[in-house]
Order: structure tokens, then sequence, then C-alpha cells
């Protein structure tokens, strides 16, 4: 995602600390508290603009949604919409994710959504990918045990790649979707990357697994 | 496939026992006496008008094929072609493959391919389609442990249900191909259906497994 320059940008995360959570590791086994409910959490790797967090927030109000995103000023842009669009079941994390295990407990968390994520299709960058094992482990982890991953993106080499690295961790596939625009499914929630593509005539793909 | 009537079918086939196999049961755990070597076994399942065998047995003259296909109008239509190639590594069946252990042994067999498979797309007739549980089963005890399946198909909804069928069955995937004609690979011989729909334009799934 394009990163314009937002110098302003460290100031607002710093002024919405009730919203982008700056300590998250202190939260660890405690973001029901922080919900002040219980409802379950949901989480979002590379929320991107929050389009789709602000979406499934709407649509699904008894989920708590965390949305991790480690650009800062695209984190800004998710941020206003969120403050915009006064929900309450949101809060946002301007992390890497690459340490997960360190911000939740296990089965903290019953679901996880990976859209759109970075491709890194050269094969030295195998271990950068969301879907990569190193990252499967961190999220098994942290699941409940049916806890579900649904990982949505428009990227032919990475969605093939994803379900062979699910598929060698012992995920079971739930779903595979491999043109999601070709159903009408009322529950799907557009991302901003997935309106681009989409709208361009490229295929979507989706798939649900559970660890 | 069009099946037409071909009245001398039934005489075709008792004409050419040797090649298609008249009591295959009779030859479980036997079939590399028949072929007279000890190259390893692939078979085909549902082999059509014999485009694919026949090319891959040339392609790979050290292994043995044999194909296997019910419609008997389809399966003279393949022995013509097989005859005419002078292929001596290519049997042909012409039998239902609903019952594979009663003419393989375990571990007897070291590849099979499903190509374009009949999609029985209504949920009713799930238990038809050849990457449904009961054929994995057969599949898994008639293949050595390392044995794969490849599956081709155009076929969206087919392709989608069977990812999540070889999941549910705790098959590996070893590769996923969502547009097989996009990539350059010298190894693949296409099937009569497969030159058919890609050359109308749709793209060809193609994915391998191992139980
Ligand atoms: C291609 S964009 C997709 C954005 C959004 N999900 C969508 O579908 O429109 C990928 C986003 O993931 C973020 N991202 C990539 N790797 C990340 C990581 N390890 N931790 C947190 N965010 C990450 C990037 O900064 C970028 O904003
Ligand atoms: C759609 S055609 C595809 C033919 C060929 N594989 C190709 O790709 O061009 C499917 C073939 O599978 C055969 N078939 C379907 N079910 C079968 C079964 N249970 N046992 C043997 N053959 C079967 C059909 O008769 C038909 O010829």
């Amino acid at each position: 995602m394009r990163q314009r320059n937002k110098p302003w940008a460290d100031e607002f995360i710093q002024e919405n600390e009730q919203l982008i959570i700056p300590n998250p590791k202190e939260f660890k086994g405690k973001w029901k508290e922080l919900f002040n409910n219980e409802n379950p959490i949901h989480i979002e790797v590379g929320t991107g603009k929050g389009q789709f967090i602000i979406g499934m927030a709407k649509q699904y109000p008894e989920v708590n949604f965390i949305g991790i995103e480690l650009a800062k000023s695209v984190m800004v842009s998710a941020a206003q919409k969120v403050i915009k669009s006064e929900q309450s079941n949101i809060l946002l994390l301007n992390v890497n994710a690459e340490d997960l295990r360190e911000m939740f407990a296990p089965d903290e968390v019953e679901g996880i959504y990976l859209n759109f994520s970075d491709p890194w299709p050269k094969n030295r960058h195998e271990k950068r990918r969301l879907t990569y094992r190193s990252f499967l482990e961190q999220y098994k982890e942290i699941l409940v045990p049916s806890g579900i991953l649904q990982f949505k993106t428009d990227n032919r080499g990475l969605f093939e790649y994803s379900l062979v690295s699910f598929s060698n961790f012992d995920m079971k596939l739930q779903e595979v979707n491999l043109d999601l625009h070709a159903i009408d499914d009322p529950e799907n929630v557009m991302t901003e990357y997935e309106e681009k593509f989409s709208s361009k005539g490229q295929v979507i793909y989706r798939c649900r697994a559970i660890f």
C-alpha cells in the first residue's frame, strides 16, 4: 500500500491511544477486559485503510475486532475511518504481526482474517508471506481450536502457495472459492483492494481453514 | 462424453482382449506380470478417448499405464488410438472405477490421474464425484504411500469441492495450479477436454496430492 508522507501521523497515533493501542503486549490475555465485554475476538492482519474491519464490525456487532497494520500512514487512514464509523467494537494495533504470540494468549482469538496480503513472489522472500509456516504456527497458538483463518486475495501465486502451505501444516480446508464474485454472498465484506481488483475484472479467491 | 451407437463395439472389445482386459479382477496383484516387466503402474480413471494416456505412455516409456473407461463406445475410440500408437505400455479396462480395490492390490499403483471428471454438480450426486471420500479411500489403499493423485479439470465447482475433500481426508497438497496454461509446463500432456476448453479460453486447474 502506497505510503504518503504524513508527518503528523505520530502525533495522531499518540492522541488516539484508546483506539490505536500503544503497548499491545500489556494486554496479552486481557483483550476482553479492554473491550469491556465477553464477546469473541477476531483479528485482521494487514488491515490497510480499514474498510473490511469496519464493515465486519457493523455486520457482527457481537464480535470484537482488532486490526493490525504495520504502516503508520495507512494506520492513520484506518483510524480516521473507524472514528467516523463510531463503531466501538474495533481496536487497532500499529505493529508488525510477526510476534502475535507476544500480544495474544493461547486461545484468545476466535477468527483471523488475511486480506490481499503482500504476495512476496520471489522464492527467497517466502518467509515473509503471511501464510508461511512460521505465521501459521502463531495463528494456531492464539486461535481457539475451532477458530477459522479466512484468506482472500486476487494473487494467484500467493493463493496457490497458501493452499499448499495450509495443507502441509495439517490445516483443514472448510471452503475454497476460486471466483468469489461469481456467487452472491451477501455476507462478504469487500476490502479496498478487493473493490479495486474485482472492478478491473480480476478473479478474487477466498478460502477458510481450521487448524 | 457423448456416446455414439457402435453396435460393433462389443465385438471389437472381445477381439482386442489383449489390450482391453475382459476380467481385470483376475489380475489383482499381478499387473506387472501382464506387462511383463517391473515398471511402476499408473492408472487413469475416466480415460475418455485416450489422448492423455497415449501421450503419457510416450513421454514415460518406463511407466505402465492402465486406462479405465466405463463407456463402451468411448473405450473403443481409445483402444483404436492405442493400437495405432503402437505403445506397448498401455492396457485398458472397460469397467466402472467404483471397485478399484477388487482390481488392484494394496500398494500396486504408483500414480493415479483424474482428468476432467464428470462434475456431478448437484449436492445429491456428491457420492458420484471421483473425488468423493469413498473414492479417495480406494485410491489410498491401492496407491503406494508416496503415490501421487493428479487431478485436472476446467470445472471450478468440482475443483473447489475436491480441494476441500482432499483436505478433509488428510491428504497433503503438493501442488495447486489455478491457471495451468498460464505457465509453460513442457511435461503437461493435454487431454481431449483440456484442448477443447482451453481453446475456448477457460482456465484449467491442476493439483497433485499424496495420501
Ligand atoms: C496489499 S495491502 C492490503 C490492504 C487491505 N487488507 C485490503 O485488502 O485492501 C497489505 C497491507 O498489509 C500490511 N502488512 C504487511 N505485512 C504486515 C505485517 N507483517 N504486519 C502488519 N501489517 C502488515 C501492509 O502495510 C499493507 O497495508
Ligand atoms: C468428461 S469425460 C473426460 C474424458 C478425458 N479424461 C478428457 O479429459 O478428455 C469423463 C469420462 O470419464 C468416464 N467415467 C466417468 N465415471 C467413470 C467411472 N466411474 N469409471 C470409469 N469411467 C468413468 C466417462 O465415461 C467419460 O468418458
